[in-house]
């Protein structure tokens, strides 16, 4: 029985170590842990102290430890290592692991570990595929079987055919033409009488993907069958390789968080600990476009200086509603991107879901627009600036649920991500529309409100 | 070889058939789908198309269905069988999922359903677990293999105790009093020698978990250590029960879906086409108590209203300040949220965080400050109006980053979900910070900005 290990605990007996000139002991001590927890404790040490480790450690235990760190973390844990090294590394990693990390490596690097690489044939086919599609994490395909086999002859095959380390989900058949034919679970072939034919046994209804299908999408495909394994087939439905439940956990938080910190203006890539400069990338440049675009929203308030001089309360009441615009129309973009994501909705239901967030912003906009006028009224006693806010309120929610159903339908229809940048935009749209209908309409207003 | 299908088309060709007349052609069609896109069909027909259907499906296919509905769907479709069906329909479904069915009933339902069942045993034990902990979605432990087994008299355990449809992940070894000792994966039994014993094959690094252990943490140690399945164990060691990775690819999509609903301030259980009373339930509140916050920053304002009617400009410049301060906390709230959710940080690292964060919020402000000061110089010429719009921002985002750490860590600390109300918080604190600092020190300045 293991508990799982408390990471920081690890940590601090291996910086003990490495900092009492225990090397050896450090290394030998991360070599008892798992290696997704070894992994974890690399990535937090410093460089000189990942070195030191990285030294005394085998390329094969260190191949299983590179598989659980991310990208980023492998490229700074592998410049460390000399490249005859890196390259046994490679050799011992899964293929679509290795051709994550040579994506990350610049060209030259990447053709000179190829090169010093014992087979770099199973690599070398997958950095054909973008590293974001079914091509890019799958894995090669397992050994198959043909439908003319006995039960025991699959098992024979499969004694002879796999290593202990290989993974097994599925056996897959073939026919000569090595086209994907069926599939047999392992529980069905030990259930099976030994003299019964795989062609008997199999599923003919296989669920396959195509080599350029979007990871998300493959994803979904999974969770939605209940797979633990997805075949990838080419044009000619070749089984070309095979993804695993394993690889698709990993997408699915990835994705997550992808679109998580894309809502909320920060770089895909960002971490709690990223050091100071990578934490300037991520997250100023959004900063900066929503600096942009509130000053278009200042000069929207600036134009109407005038009135605000006459009347300084609007001052106080024109960012509530310009809030509110924001608040609501963000709900809406977030529903629509994550139904585009989880595949509930796609485009083809964009003027559905536009009639349905029109009702659902009006009548939000109705109850809202009440409350804040009631509100002002009770307040400043004024029945003219209680219906500024009132009118003023559901204008802006009608127009924070068009753009909340228009920003990311449009942006997925251009090919892009409609996580990112929607909330920029629908901000942008809410906040000019709440100034100018509230401070227009108070303009218009002014002889009643004064 | 199957494609997905279009589910357009399949709901296209189900509710032409039941307007013609046809529903027994449409039960027929929707027998033939696989069982998640049935139930993606019956999700979307109108109740009275789902009594019709459901009438012509028998329990066991219903209860593949039902398996791949969520909650609310489920509900909504049992209310159209009668109690016999139903409980012939639950007597077919796994318990975990049988058990969330009922968990949604009320009492009186349940109890009546529950004694109708053939054998209501083991949904019975885990309606005691709460429905997001590893008891709420574990199953029943499949037939465990004894260390004294040989490898052929293993086989011949699984010929003799397993079904068909028995989910088979890995074998796991018990001792005579029902605690689990060691796990064998499928591969590894198939290539072991028939007269080896499970006790040398076996695995003794059982990774398992506590019933009451939370979904997502389950969920994390499933994707950490690569698992297909993990045990569940009693405070005793003895194995209770088993959560597949099926299982958890549904839980990592719903706490995925309800961080990025609860970051914008939407109910969990929203979704894209809700009814109007559910999406005016899952979103007003929110709305009213961003109102009264807004409103809480407009007294804010409201208290400076003199300084304003003396430099309108000031109305233009502070939602430009206060937009910032919520723009770069929330950030800094999403990245902290996102870290805790992962596991990537716990509450000990609430203090580096924080320090972290300073550190980028002081070089963010001075960033962006000093743009807005220079940028407010360009425009209105004021040398006075540039300062004032520099400090505040830079004291804006300092406080930015201090609530961006401590608002999703202190909820955590309460017991709370940190994604749950953060973005409220945080917003506020920026908003009257940003209001009160800019408007609090032009008031000061008040005679150089004249």
């Amino acid at each position: 029985m293991v508990e799982p290990i408390k990471i920081e605990d690890a940590l601090q007996q291996v910086t003990d170590l490495l900092t009492t000139n225990q090397a050896e002991a450090a290394g030998e001590f991360i070599r008892t842990l798992h290696p997704a927890d070894s992994a974890e404790v690399i990535a937090m040490l410093e460089p000189e102290q990942q070195a030191q480790i990285a030294a005394r450690i085998e390329p094969v235990e260190l191949a299983d430890i590179f598989e659980q760190l991310d990208e980023d973390e492998m490229v700074e844990v592998a410049e460390h290592l000399d490249t005859e090294t890196l390259a046994d590394v490679l050799d011992a990693m899964e293929p679509d692991m290795a051709a994550d990390l040579l994506g990350e490596l610049d060209d030259a690097e990447m053709y000179e570990l190829l090169a010093e690489m014992d087979d770099s044939s199973g690599v070398r086919h997958l950095l054909e595929y973008d590293e974001d599609s079914a091509g890019g994490i799958m894995n090669s395909p397992p050994p198959c079987l043909r439908r003319w086999m006995t039960v025991a002859e699959g098992f024979e095959f499969i004694r002879s055919h796999y290593r202990t380390d290989n993974e097994l989900y599925y056996l897959y058949v073939l026919d000569r033409f090595g086209t994907l034919i069926g599939v047999v679970n392992l529980r069905t072939l030990i259930l099976a009488k030994p003299d019964e034919t795989i062609e008997t046994i199999m599923n003919r209804d296989v669920i396959s993907t195509a080599t350029d299908a979007d990871q998300e999408e493959v994803a979904q495909l999974l969770a939605r069958y209940d797979l633990l394994a997805l075949p990838v087939v080419d044009g000619e439905h070749k089984l070309v390789g095979i993804i695993s439940v394993d690889d698709v956990v990993d997408v699915l938080e990835e994705e997550a968080t992808e679109d998580i910190y894309r809502l909320a203006q920060i770089s895909e890539d960002a971490e709690i600990f990223s050091p100071l400069p990578r934490a300037l990338r991520n997250r100023l440049p959004w900063l900066y476009i929503n600096m942009a675009t509130a000053l278009i929203s200042a000069t929207v308030v600036t134009s109407f200086e005038g009135t605000i001089a006459l009347i300084p309360v609007l001052a106080a009441f024109m960012p509530v509603v310009a809030a509110q615009g924001g608040n609501t129309g963000n709900q809406t973009m977030t529903i629509v991107v994550r139904s585009l994501a989880l595949g509930e909705i796609d485009l083809s239901d964009t003027w559905r879901a536009l009639r349905h967030e029109l009702m659902v912003g009006i009548v939000i906009g109705l109850l809202l627009g009440i409350s804040l006028g009631g509100i002002s009224y009770f307040w400043h006693h004024s029945v003219w600036l209680s219906l500024l806010t009132t009118v003023a309120m559901i204008v802006t929610l009608f127009v924070a649920a068009v753009v909340g159903v228009l920003v990311p339908t449009t942006l997925k229809r251009a090919g892009l991500d409609p996580a990112l940048g929607s909330s920029m935009f629908v901000t942008a749209f809410t906040d000019i529309t709440g100034f100018a209908v509230f401070l227009g309409l108070a303009t218009l207003l002014l002889q009643y409100l004064l």
